[in-house]
């Protein structure tokens, strides 16, 4: 394992287990059957799915593993609840997941019932191994990413109805006004990028290196609905000029004309949120915007995006407004190993390796991200299509330029 | 319109329409929200959306027009529950109906109490125009063939499950061994085809008129399970000299081997059903076969697909076993408007006639046709790949062949 | 052979091939070869590969079966030019026939003048089997086919070019000016439908039968431009009211507003012709539309596409303006087989019945169709949505209406 | 212009426009227009399109500007031939560039000389603006890489003719044995990477900036033919462990067994070269293997592909059997933009920049590279699936490994 060398204990580990796991069920409380059961697109999975691949998750890597007398909840799930994972054998095909009505919804919430007590007898077993404490910690981190899948594809799937309804109340709602924007000033320098070792991260971060990175300027905030407004207005998505060759052939092919969940009404622009139709709040960071949005945004702005280097180094350097966000940010790094990068052996060294190709990096986090999770060297990553996750636009600029 | 010239009474009507309502809903007993919610392919729908979609049906074309004091039970249902329908306005897209969770199940409930409710008021009411109680049986009508739909859409569904869910015990149990093949024999006539008026029909069964029909041979049976199984065991999914072209290319794209719900096991042929997966039962109708298939099976057996009007004059002749069976029959009649045909003025004019292009007329009724549709001038319609409706082949040959 | 029971003799056979073979190579005079190698669609095919196909067809159905001594111009022609005959072996992908430069133009002549002179020999032999003569016979009709195909498929091909360059300068050229539309009237009889195999006919035109034809009415001209354009000025291709659901969705999904060769330009209307871009003439008659367009045509003009019955019993009967036009005439008769309709055995049983689905009946003939191929029982046959055949509509309407 | 500072005088360009227009002209000695009109799939062009746009980009980017008298060839090639530069217009569907016959290959060639005597005119003036000779420069450059295209795109297009055409005998002819794999070593440091602008690069090669390279070793051959047999042979093809995640979706969708061009034959495995079918050569670099074909090797061979730096970095210390090779090398870099990137102002900004995303860097050059093109800094690029290219393998590692 490339994960931690020092584990949280078994007992520490039961209880957060206690505690991640409410906190994924709490999220669909209020929702209905067919709220958890539907898959918008390919990209996204019904919330059920979420609910018990994560199970699954604990279930495949530590019960079969390190529990001798566990029963399987389920003996197809094995297959059925594999998302990714050639080593554990078939994968049931992405884009029918929500071509399944049953199991229904209660049965999920059984199926996880019966792992967590599985998952709770065996931390409180008197010794386990090592990699079995490396692996429920993963398995919780592992959870936690999927509790703001959820959130993202739950608003995918609910923007989609011509209702508008609601996710609930107060979900993501609205940030403080934004300053005006600043700029840390960095000079250039050798840093050092990648986690510690110290504290569970994930093996993409790891292991940490040196790189050079030039003189550069960071800005002190993500881009606002207001200024990504004045993009729009400015004619951003009629203008090839601003957009990256592949990026203007995508924007034209799917029809873009703003941020997927902007709409345009006779009172003007609402966006659709967690919370329904809003009016666009202007001072709230601009979300939902593919990489190829972001690109253009910045072009249009005469600046850049950072690469992960700048954005890391910054946020370690405790530059003003970097770390956390309500969203996250895009960088210009393509998603790729770091240099002395190693897979984890067995079928968890599919967690992140075989993904990076085509995608590119995004830092920080949003308002649908475990607070636990926000650290300076997480990557997450996307392909520069999506633009159904929290996703916004921090600025970037040379250094040398001022 | 179109359709008949004598109409059942109001209060006829009112207990027609509480019994079939009520039939359609208890369709779904015993199902779960998501059984009902989900959307397998963009041919089918979600149960919960046919049970919706009739009753906008009656909402719009009849309560809307005649019940002046009616108030819509939620405005966006207009648009949102049009299948079809240019004359009424804008449709939700087809293929999409299967990504709104809401409304939910219970409300859809809801909503087809509501318009139950101004049904009876209207049906209650001293007089009404002729063309409010025809369009009323009409609806009817159509709600009965949604409930056929209700169960293909739910079998296609459940189909995909890798689990093998069952919709319900005793649906569409097994039917008696089928007797030997005996063929009914007809000389060159000039026959009368269509409805004749006198009770309900479609629009495309009218006007009665005449066809010339050379002499023919009608099976008294359909092709069963075991006849069929005799086809695949000879090569039939391998042997393009009996195939249409178009079968052929579409058989070898999509991988055909044998009827859509069959599943070749070790320890033989199964066959996914509404009674979820069942030994394949040889003295059963073979069902769920496209219209490719029905014509290369027919090729095979040394014989071919009867015409409608071979079928229709052999029903009204009262030939031996035409009418009822197991499965709808395929002909090899192309869906085509009959001599003299009008459309009805109005929406309900998109009912029939604009979707008289590309499809194959099919004949009789299946077990999950409602008895009261049974009836030989009855015109059901399918593209040629349609393998998800319960279709099955009779057979005919040319009578000079004798 | 269902093919004709007398055939011509071998000398008489031996002098058409050559005219049928020479005007064939004229068809190409004075293009370049990169005018005879390029597939604009696949439905269409190179000028080149038409010259070449023709020719497998006399090697592999006439010389490799009757000449012993003949050796093939060269050995993996008999896959390569094969066009979708499953008894014959491989057939090359269709819609690959244009990523093929080699054998260039000129190889392909050599490859004639081999076959020629090998058919030539082999037809000057003293005694020649009758099924020998009828495959002659029915490979000279295959390339007279494929003779117009070589025609419309320049079009087509041509028509993309932004140069609009000419095929050649009186190719197609103006009709007269078209008279008053008129109408002849028939009464319901009984009508013999088919060749009656005196002289050539294809299989699909057999064997001649009976059909019951109700009162009807026919026009004595097909529908001009000028008529067209009234529809097109009157919305017709905005209005769903007027199509067929099918259609509609195909016209909205291409984009549809127009016949497919004719462009809005600033001084009026132009029509891309072989002719190359040339004013719309308003007196011709309207060509290159879909079955779609002429029923919605048909619609619009408050009568209906004839069926194929009506068409060729109004053909036999003499009626004014039928035969020759210069268009094919869009039916409403889905291309099905005949009563009693049998292939012939071997290979070219293939020849036609195989695509009697989901395709529509064309009667008469073109501009570009060969005289000797206009009589009342040929059936021509596209899909619904075939736009680059010269294809165009003559109204009917029912004789019970006046 | 972010092209080099010190350029080339107008009588050198002159002299070398003659040299490399002459040899674009010479790479098609010997072909049929068929061959230069064809295009083999989207990413590809017809070597007709080739010589005609690269023409069309002196005619463009100089003549219009700077030489005030000059007569376009032909109006509309201005559009027809605009590869993707929207600054300076619309652009003829790249798709589409094999449905064109006219202009035929003659009318290219006559483009060609009239706009060469007007560059040789232009560039015999007494003064011309250094954008002038910059964009001449440019231009030279840029017909070059067409060269390239040229030889890749034709033996795509021959590869698909079941008669296994050779282009030229000699052409890309078998290299020498392969020595066996040796390593070549580097510690860590900060190295210059990028062109100092002496001499003519390209604007993705600037500016020259800093790097920091962790240890590493780099092969000093690429990948030969035997050893990427040897992967084969273990089952590379069916091992999803060895595969990117997005690769292996790719290799399965698209049935990959071997690159693109092997041919398992009875006699062993055949390679389809420029010069026909050939035994596949077991001591000549593999080529013409995706980004996912060269990273499953690399991790099969317990290797990594070099990042560009470290690639740079060796060529630049001289390090063994660098450059240059028969293949261009993939490397693991992501194609992005230099810290500091500019583009020209201007319709020549789109060259390069606008590209940046989902591609990876190529370096080193191939067999059909110009020799005036191998240089430390090149950086060619293309996206991950892209096969078609002369494209191989050099393998790396970390140096710590060691």
């Amino acid at each position: 394992m490339s994960f931690p060398a020092r584990h949280l204990s078994a007992p520490d580990l039961a209880q957060r287990l206690a505690l991640v796991r409410d906190s994924s069920q709490a999220l669909v409380d209020g929702l209905n059957p067919e709220d958890c059961a539907l898959q918008s697109m390919p990209d996204a999975s019904p919330a059920k799915w979420h609910l018990a691949h994560t199970t699954w998750f604990f279930e495949t890597f530590v019960l079969e593993r390190f529990a001798p007398n566990y029963a399987p909840f389920r003996t197809g799930f094995r297959d059925f609840y594999n998302s990714y994972y050639h080593a554990v054998g078939e994968q049931f095909p992405r884009a029918q997941r929500g071509l399944i009505s049953r199991p229904v919804l209660a049965e999920v919430f059984a199926y996880r019932s019966h792992v967590d007590a599985a998952m709770q007898l065996l931390l409180g077993a008197e010794t386990l191994p090592e990699d079995c404490l490396a692996l429920v910690e993963l398995g919780l981190n592992h959870e936690q990413q999927h509790q703001e899948l959820i959130l993202t594809d739950l608003l995918h799937l609910l923007s989609l109805n011509p209702f508008h309804p609601a996710y609930r109340a107060g979900a993501c709602s609205a940030s403080p006004p934004a300053p005006p924007l600043g700029w840390s000033r960095f000079e250039a320098s050798i840093v050092d990028i990648g986690h510690d070792g110290i504290g569970f991260a994930f093996d993409n971060e790891m292991p940490r290196h040196r790189q050079f990175v030039e003189a550069y300027e960071i800005a002190d905030r993500p881009v606002t609905n207001a200024e990504y407004l004045a993009f729009v207005g400015d004619g951003g998505y009629q203008r090839p000029e601003l957009w990256l060759s592949e990026g203007w052939q995508v924007a034209q092919a799917q029809g873009w004309s703003a941020p997927i969940y902007w709409r345009r009404q006779e009172g003007g622009w609402q966006e659709f949120t967690l919370r329904g139709l809003q009016p666009l709040d202007p001072s709230r960071s601009v979300s939902n915007v593919s990489h190829y949005e972001a690109d253009a945004y910045a072009r249009w702005a005469s600046a850049r995006l950072p690469t992960e280097f700048e954005w890391e180094h910054a946020a370690d350097s405790g530059a003003r407004g970097i770390l956390p966000g309500a969203v996250w940010e895009w960088t210009s790094s393509a998603y790729a190993p770091y240099p002395g990068f190693r897979t984890a052996p067995g079928a968890v060294g599919e967690y992140n390796g075989k993904f990076m190709a085509n995608q590119y990096v995004l830092r920080g986090g949003s308002c649908a991200t475990p607070a636990s999770h926000i650290r300076p060297t997480y990557r997450n990553f996307f392909p520069s299509y999506a633009r159904w996750q929290f996703s916004g636009i921090r600025l970037a600029r040379d250094g040398s330029i001022r």
